[in-house]
């Protein structure tokens, strides 16, 4: 993408209304721009970053072994009612009137909708297990939205809802899910700790959130050290085998947020406990019978008989997640972005645009590197050479190669990573070997 | 996928409820099931071709230049307001108030939010052009909501704006996407016939519908046969270049919808106008400053003067156009998916689930076509022959590999184009390569 046809709206000032790290920066990258209060618009290199993310979500579900669909955004409050959340569920709750005067509502989650598609289309046991996700816009009436993306009303979530025949087989649902959350966070360059939680408005009997670590996150953390050593992705994972040893694992060390951290209680020795900050980003529930009961969706058995269905809900907070990346990832100048959730890769700057010798090096790196799927800002307008570079470090983008007149003469480019490290000279030969190969 | 584990819960029976083609099949094949009237939720099998369509329509949209954004879907009453919209929009609108007693709505369109975020982000005509598009759900409160997804009320498009400094750029802009739709639909195995048309409610001066031929259609259509014969992917296109030609030789032709058409003054001869049904399925608009005055969207031209910048606005339906490739392509047994928006490109089908043989032929051919990115769904469920082969035509995939015990014997399986022609026996080598070459 050439940058000076690229709609980035970057703002030099820090805006006013911005407290926390990823609210500014979000808003000065002109990643996002606020509509109204706690709703935003995802401008091109925000929605970059969204979909990156969410395409880690996917996989990740997919290897789980969900399976994707999609609910409506607007709900029938006919269903809530069924549940009996309807009278619930408070003022978070956006409620809708339609032209015909039904009650509607815009869906903070979606427990009841897919609990009706379950009991429309499954009959039988044999059909069980099912886990089925979507990854979709939802609405929370905040009373105070604030922090940006973080705290909006509108937000994007993955949210999977799994049914089961029996306990046994929703807790291998759960420990399903709970790898999964554990593998997520981890691709997307984030310490996710699991947290054993009361459950909130959506009701349960046991449940994790999972908070990961950002040294600006909303809330206090306490946890075993070991915990920031353990990687996820070095696990070699079989879905289909027992989870539970592993589980087990990774919920045997302390971890606790402030509102249940007891110092007296807690037996990890001070040198072994970390305490820094966290934001939550997943939350995973098993509730039982508590919706298939109530809405009557039910199987029959191996014997005929029939019974309610053993369900749980997971939710990670999609659009939060980019907010949160940014929480643990930033420096004075700006976002620091992991490869894997990164708008683009690169950004390539032309110390002099209008130069035959930098337009042409420029013009043949940019090719080469489009060519072998390497996703480059290429910035490409006549501005000077201090614009660029304090571009380039706001928005974050993990490698830098900067193209001037010196360089070119000796066939060199500078390259450097944004995260940290010296810039090298090199060969445009070995730029785009170093760019293509990793 | 295994069909044993995949949420697909066809239908036996026409469903009473569904008047026309696409919404039957569309329920019979288990991906769409209503929620409340016009709403729907999209199981897997729907959910992938939905995906399919989209990522067509953006590979086309960022092929002509434009940029991927994402605006809310709860917008704010006040930009209606500024733009002199609100009152106007009627009851299509889904008019919300929130927990602060601020008028909101669910967007039906978006002008106002895009023309407000182009406001707070480009002030020079050296920003120019921008085409900012999203794909996302939108809400019309339809009156009577029918035909399943085809006239629902939440709806997929995808929407773009484009932003010029004059009148002139904003006719290349138009150009761009009046090229840009009819290759997409073409990609779609669709024919699109564009129509100059009044505008409707979104308002403007100049404007093409495209409506796409289908037998089951809900509007008659007029049009030189000539259309017929034109393949707009055969032309290469160059959207720097002039489209100014290429518009004119595609709006040179006669066509007209039922309402328009007037045999007294068609001037095509009578064997040479096709007279057909089609669907609308895209919309192109020219309206010049009628938002940018009423917003203040201006930017400074050369000569330091702030002018309102010139726009039009450009729609695809997206979750109509599932709907109306069902109705372009289908039979007596089912839909009959072109590849580029199937679901799976091959239906493979054991028909006998426990042999041991029938299952490692299968299994073995399942892995390989999986290991070339062939998406494969593999009925691997004891079943009769007759079920599988009925949900298979139901379903349509674009082909068909069945795997029996005499065939195994002599090591072929049959293959066979869901669109027509015999089944072929050919031996497994042969059955791969055709699949993962074409």
């Amino acid at each position: 993408m050439r940058r000076s046809r690229y709609f980035l709206p970057t703002l030099r000032e820090n805006p006013a209304e911005a407290q926390i790290a990823s609210h500014r920066l979000m808003l000065r990258a002109g990643m996002i721009r606020q509509s109204s209060a706690g709703i935003y618009s995802w401008l091109p290199l925000g929605h970059r970053v969204l979909r990156k993310i969410e395409q880690v979500v996917r996989e990740e579900m997919n290897a789980a072994g969900c399976q994707e669909i999609l609910m409506p955004a607007i709900q029938p409050a006919e269903l809530w009612e069924e549940s009996g959340r309807y009278q619930d569920y408070g003022r978070e709750m956006l409620r809708i009137t339609d032209r015909h005067d039904r009650p509607m509502l815009f869906g903070p989650t979606h427990e009841e909708v897919v609990t009706d598609i379950f009991r429309q289309s499954v009959r039988s046991y044999r059909d069980l297990p099912q886990n089925l996700y979507q990854i979709q816009w939802k609405f929370r009436d905040e009373l105070r939205p604030r922090f940006g993306i973080m705290r909006g009303r509108e937000f994007y979530m993955k949210d999977n809802y799994s049914f089961d025949i029996d306990h046994a087989g929703a807790v291998r649902s759960y420990n399903k899910m709970f790898v999964a959350y554990l593998r997520t966070f981890a691709r997307l360059g984030l310490t996710s700790i699991p947290m054993q939680a009361e459950s909130g408005a959506i009701g349960g009997d046991y449940s994790h959130e999972f908070i990961v670590l950002a040294y600006t996150g909303e809330s206090a953390v306490y946890c075993d050290r070991a915990w920031l050593d353990t990687d996820p992705l070095a696990m070699g994972i079989d879905y289909e085998a027992d989870l539970q040893p592993i589980v087990d694992e990774w919920t045997r060390l302390y971890a606790a947020t402030d509102d249940k951290h007891d110092p007296g209680a807690c037996t990890v020795p001070e040198d072994a406990l970390y305490q820094g900050r966290g934001i939550e980003v997943g939350h995973i529930f098993y509730f039982g019978t508590k919706y298939s009961k109530a809405m009557g969706a039910t199987v029959t058995d191996p014997d005929g008989v029939e019974i309610a269905v053993e369900m749980g809900s997971y939710g990670i907070g999609v659009s939060r997640l980019a907010g949160a990346i940014i929480e643990a990832s930033h420096d004075e100048a700006g976002i620091i972005w992991p490869e894997v959730a990164a708008p683009f890769k690169v950004g390539l700057i032309n110390l002099r645009v209008g130069d035959s010798a930098c337009d042409g090096a420029c013009e043949a790196l940019y090719a080469r590197l489009a060519e072998a799927g390497v996703e480059v800002l290429y910035d490409d307008r006549d501005e000077r050479a201090g614009v660029k570079f304090a571009e380039m470090e706001l928005i974050g983008l993990p490698w830098q190669v900067t193209v001037g007149p010196r360089g070119v003469k000796s066939g060199t480019a500078e390259l450097k990573a944004r995260a940290g490290g010296e810039a090298e000279a090199l060969s445009f030969e070995s730029v785009s070997a170093r760019l293509i190969g990793g």
